[in-house]
């Protein structure tokens, strides 16, 4: 921190229509706290023409060049190894070396995950670090872990996730003592495949307040805080979710294209149905948190708006300032004891 | 086949409301129909209760005594060794014999499954029987094998699926050289899991039409016919896929209550979304079909109306006319060509 800011490294190059969402999303930002620091990262040219365009307290905002673009389409190993001045590793860099608290970025999901994990490493006792993503519930929010940072999960990991998100539950969402769940086929110990059994086996053994298996449909719910997975079907849920809202959008489109008293009705009933859908909606998320990298790392859509980028940010600084990493750290060697022979 | 006559034995202790459903649906299927004969199998005294309230072709429907009765709670395997006299097994014993072409329950899935299993045996060269789920798309429907029947998959499984979901699409959807995918978490080849990325290689080198990778955003999206993966994941995703349209609808009621005007609004809505959530109604669907057994086995949602009752008799009445079992039988024998040392 520097004189009582926290100052967030922010990729100005992540979203489809970079650094436009990044630089507004910064402005906005720093105009409305008073503890902030952003430093932009990304090509300076592009960065500077688009702050041009606003006012505000230039002691807050500045700007650090990396010439180099990671595209969505590019392979996070090969954006590792061949484009060395990218914002993105630039920015965590950045935070590596504790000129920022936390590293913030829209960028190729793929990548970001990558580059944090290389540059600011692994916090001990973490085998794997992982993403999760929040659902709405009737009683507040669900979060999945793991979404896609880890496909062919070994039972350690799943227990893992559990800790981290158990903390991330705990220290961001206010919850004291947050319900974690494995998500299975059934409720029963016996319920699931091999790997699922054997984290029921971790799960129930440790002081988490592990309330057992849960299914596809309790995932929305509330029946739990945080429920665990292996990266594979986390990531194909959080896709098909995304594709089922926008399904039902289109269907209501097309049911109003059929006549005009349908067009007016529909008209009304879009406003109803975005009304029922802003809770899915991940702009209002924060990103997600990259857990088990020693640093602060947030991951937003590509698609991130200013106001995306703005709850990301805040989101970052929320988790510097509970100090995450270090609970998180603490927790992991405690629930080590709990499990055999590691 | 009974002198030009299919005949269905419907197990009549299925559904949450059984015998209704099943009694009222074989009515009425019979009425509408003139090839059909059915075998409600059963508590008998419940069954012909529920008769007496109809007029009907007296030699079209009959009823086989079965004392026990499936519960949704009881296990598979406990089912099939306590009870011996259940509906199922029954019902299955009377397709088996070739008093009945197939074989429709509504009832546990899973004994049903288990049931079949055991009672008709598999198919020569089938590693596992699978369940498919219907879901709607744009261009028409895409199912997704398996739903459920297994979990921690080889990828010949996944392979065989694909040739039995193929077939199925085939014959039974009109869809001529159905396009097979792979549910996985990236497009690439080498994206996925030990699993997808194994079974990537036997369908590639197959004769399948096999178009690669879908990620989960693409299974609403009508990329392929048939998308095969793991029995965990796919039951995961149905599970969950129910789950999501009840929350919107709970959802829309929510926002009806809070005012008046909103009251007549939404009430409007609803029936708007109600057609829109009409393409994702099981009850439409007929059931799902187990392949892979030596026997036409069709399985309900234990929710089942008579109309679904009824879609799951007629598609039962399609896959006999269609001799869906034995074109599995050839084509699996064929496929094995392009399996290396099995």
């Amino acid at each position: 921190m520097d004189g009582g800011f926290i100052t967030i490294s922010l990729d100005a190059m992540g979203t489809d229509n970079a650094p436009f969402s990044e630089v507004a999303g910064a402005v906005e930002t720093v105009r409305d706290t008073d503890d902030l620091k952003i430093i932009l990262v990304g090509q300076e040219e592009k960065i500077q023409k688009e702050l041009a365009k606003y006012t505000y307290d230039k002691s807050r905002i500045s700007v650090r060049h990396a010439s180099e673009v990671v595209g969505m389409h590019d392979s996070p190993t090969d954006s590792l190894r061949k484009k060395t001045d990218s914002s993105i590793l630039t920015g965590l860099k950045i935070h590596k070396n504790n000129e920022a608290d936390a590293f913030v970025s829209a960028g190729n999901t793929g990548a970001v995950m990558a580059a944090s994990l290389f540059v600011l490493g692994r916090i001990a006792n973490v085998s794997r670090p992982t993403i999760g993503q929040i659902f709405p519930t009737d009683q507040g929010i669900t979060i999945l872990f793991d979404v896609g940072a880890n496909v062919d999960c070994k039972p350690l990991y799943l227990f893992e996730f559990a800790v981290m998100g158990g903390v991330y539950a705990t220290h961001i969402y206010n919850c004291e003592n947050p319900r974690i769940a494995l998500l299975s086929v059934g409720e029963e110990k016996s319920k699931g495949d091999a790997l699922t059994v054997e984290a029921y086996e971790l799960l129930e053994k440790s002081s988490l307040n592990f309330i057992g298996n849960v299914e596809g449909r309790d995932i929305l719910r509330g029946k739990a805080e945080v429920i665990v997975c292996d990266g594979f079907i986390g990531n194909v849920l959080i896709k098909f979710t995304e594709s089922v809202l926008d399904v039902l959008k289109n269907k209501f489109k097309k049911l109003a294209a059929q006549s005009f008293f349908q067009k007016i009705w529909v008209g009304m009933m879009y406003g109803s149905l975005k009304k029922v859908l802003k809770d899915f909606d991940y702009q209002e998320f924060g990103g997600v948190p990259l857990l088990g990298v020693d640093g602060v790392s947030i991951i937003g859509h590509g698609r991130s708006t200013p106001k995306a980028i703005r709850n990301m940010i805040l989101r970052a600084e929320q988790m510097v300032k509970a100090g995450i990493k270090d609970i998180i750290k603490e927790k992991i060697k405690d629930m080590k004891q709990f499990v055999p022979n590691v």
